[in-house]
């Protein structure tokens, strides 16, 4: 169940040293082809790391080898030593495993601002590349020890999986718990799959997944400087899926690891699904959820089992989505507590202790809905972030 | 040193019984004349309180004889049983003050979507209404009455005073401790003066003084349905009061309440001014300030005196501004941490420890600057918000 399930993929986690906790920092995972098919997206955040800046050119061709990531650095605004250790990195992959560095993506997540330590770097991609030579490297174990190599403050690693019947696999990992925010959060994501597919569609696909599941995860509204989200396709199925179906699998995978993401965010005690219905367009559902997913009186009054819908409905109105604020209902877990801007339901009836919390609101202006997954705000929250410089 | 400073104003305090946790709840500041010249600016959100729909009606002629707050319910949301409430509020008001309901401003703050207690409100309004026909409600004491009555989480009250030596006065108080966001703030304020000045000119002043002031703070980023600040004019010094020195004290007065706002915002440990330099458009140094100012990480990272400018620059990339990426400069407590996007100054120089922080980022893209006053995110923030239903 991780980005070695597809035929064609080799992959490997070791210890570099990078991170100052220890423990796996440094993981590689090798398309073994015969195709070496590929589509990535970024984070939109202009300030942009390193091994982003490197990688936006490594895909521009569509065609990826192999992808290197490190924790215990995020490599962004170190300059052109920066930039420099990444194109070392990609060199390196690239002596090891044999193919051209031009072809090797790079991701890098930890604390910004600091420069990474090259030779543990180049130790560290030696030794992950004597380990894919091995048919070790085809194992659940490898791909989860290259799901431990890229976790920072994940509690756990998060792989999903998704068997087609027709016959193709995909397989992914991914890691992100903190600055949890669209365009994308900070997460990295490996999806790999034996199916053929052209990088032009796999871009589609990527695309279509990527907007539905981890663009609408906003658990802290920080957006990263090096999120990325690679699909590598081996084509080793031999089996041409069919793409509408390929993006709907690729969707539920996407999906599985979002909701892992959300359910590891950084000192959470609730994960939030912010439901917008009756929207006038997908945007403006979109844009209501992420208004109230952002509020921080919204957030700490969930953690509190608080079902303080005046906070809710105060954050719809700081957007310019279409609404009429005598005619918005809002329901918490159930319990219809506002209805046509008016209080319905005593606020008492609402039971917040479970973890999962749904929140409902309906616009009554269209047809359209979206889901904004988010958390709450804790003391775990604030301990973890004022404690750790990450 | 408050509302009851300039000639010309009375004011009263008084415990109408809203407030769970008891104590002052409902003031009323009056305007004795000769003038009742007015302006006020109101809260950017979408979803208005119903003392905020009555406000902007009565706002509309720049005639204000009285203005009534309430503290112990917000009465939003509240649908037409609440905007009655308001109607009658303010009917009392001008039955036993002598004057037009049409010309009673009314201000509420608490929790959002509760009915007032009406009955408590008119009690309340009679017996405030009682103490402003004595000598006494022209005192300092009356005005401090009256700023207590109005606190919510506040853990002080709040005035401000500018003599000036032409012989007019201004006066003010505020009330603010969360939702502490521009647009404006979880604000109610009061602003007094014995000038000479006409409606439109005490608009053109309100308006530049708080775009200035209490629109750049921005404590927890999240804008409340309430927010008024108001400026009643009695012309009872008799003096002609000359624009432009009157909006510069003005502004100043509203800056003093600012920063008393801030010092007092719920929970937080730091009081942080982010000052953007450089900027191509005074626009863009405001949002880059603001968008660093709603980084929940850079929040967590500043109460844990933590100097990390890494969250700065992540935060900054998230906007529309211009500037280039590595030719960005960080200065946190005078330390340089960060110039032209690369590391400077060893970030372990920086003092976090004492309450006042200035983070000052040069965008080297222009001449305008800016400053957005916030706070830290504190485990106090988190209990006091989800522990108080407000």
């Amino acid at each position: 169940m991780s980005v070695t399930a597809p035929a064609g993929f080799a992959a490997a986690g070791t210890e570099a040293g990078l991170k100052k906790s220890g423990g796996l920092d440094l993981a590689i995972v090798q398309n073994l082809g015969p195709a070496s098919a590929a589509a990535a997206v970024f984070t939109s955040n202009r300030c942009l790391a390193n091994p982003v800046i490197w990688s936006k050119q490594v895909i521009a061709d569509g065609v990826v080898s192999a992808i290197v990531l490190n924790s215990g650095g995020a490599n962004c605004y170190t300059g052109s030593q920066g930039f420099q250790a990444t194109h070392a990195t990609a060199e390196a992959v690239a002596e090891h495993l044999g193919v051209s560095s031009g072809d090797v993506l790079v991701c890098s997540t930890g604390l910004i601002g600091e420069q990474l330590d090259l030779d543990a770097v180049t130790a560290g991609v030696a030794s992950a590349a004597g380990e894919l030579r091995a048919d070790a490297a085809r194992t659940p174990d490898a791909g989860l020890a290259a799901a431990r190599a890229i976790m920072t403050t994940d509690t756990r690693p998060k792989e999903a999986l998704h068997r087609a019947p027709t016959g193709w696999t995909i397989g992914g990992m991914a890691k992100g718990a903190g600055m949890l925010a669209p365009g994308l959060a900070t997460m990295l994501v490996v999806l790999t799959t034996d199916a053929q597919l052209s990088s032009a569609q796999l871009d589609v696909a990527l695309r279509e997944a990527t907007r539905l599941t981890f663009d609408r995860l906003d658990s802290d509204g920080c957006m990263s400087t090096n999120d990325t989200v690679s699909l590598l396709a081996s084509g080793a199925s031999g089996i041409e899926a069919d793409l509408t179906e390929f993006t709907e699998a690729l969707t539920a995978v996407c999906q599985d690891l979002t909701r892992q993401l959300q359910a590891d965010a950084e000192g959470a005690a609730h994960d939030v699904a912010i439901e917008v219905r009756g929207a006038k367009t997908e945007h403006d559902a979109v844009d209501v959820a992420r208004a109230v997913s952002r509020s921080n009186l919204f957030k700490t009054a969930i953690y509190g089992n608080d079902p303080n819908w005046g906070r809710v409905l105060a954050a719809v109105g700081t957007t310019d989505a279409a609404f009429d604020p005598y005619n918005i209902d809002v329901a918490i877990n159930g319990v219809q507590v506002c209805s046509g801007g008016e209080p319905d339901q005593p606020r008492e009836r609402v039971d917040l202790t479970p973890r999962d919390v749904t929140v409902i609101i309906d616009l009554h202006k269209g047809g359209e809905t979206a889901t904004i997954w988010t958390n709450d705000l804790t003391h775990e929250y604030v301990e973890e972030n004022s404690a750790y410089s990450s």
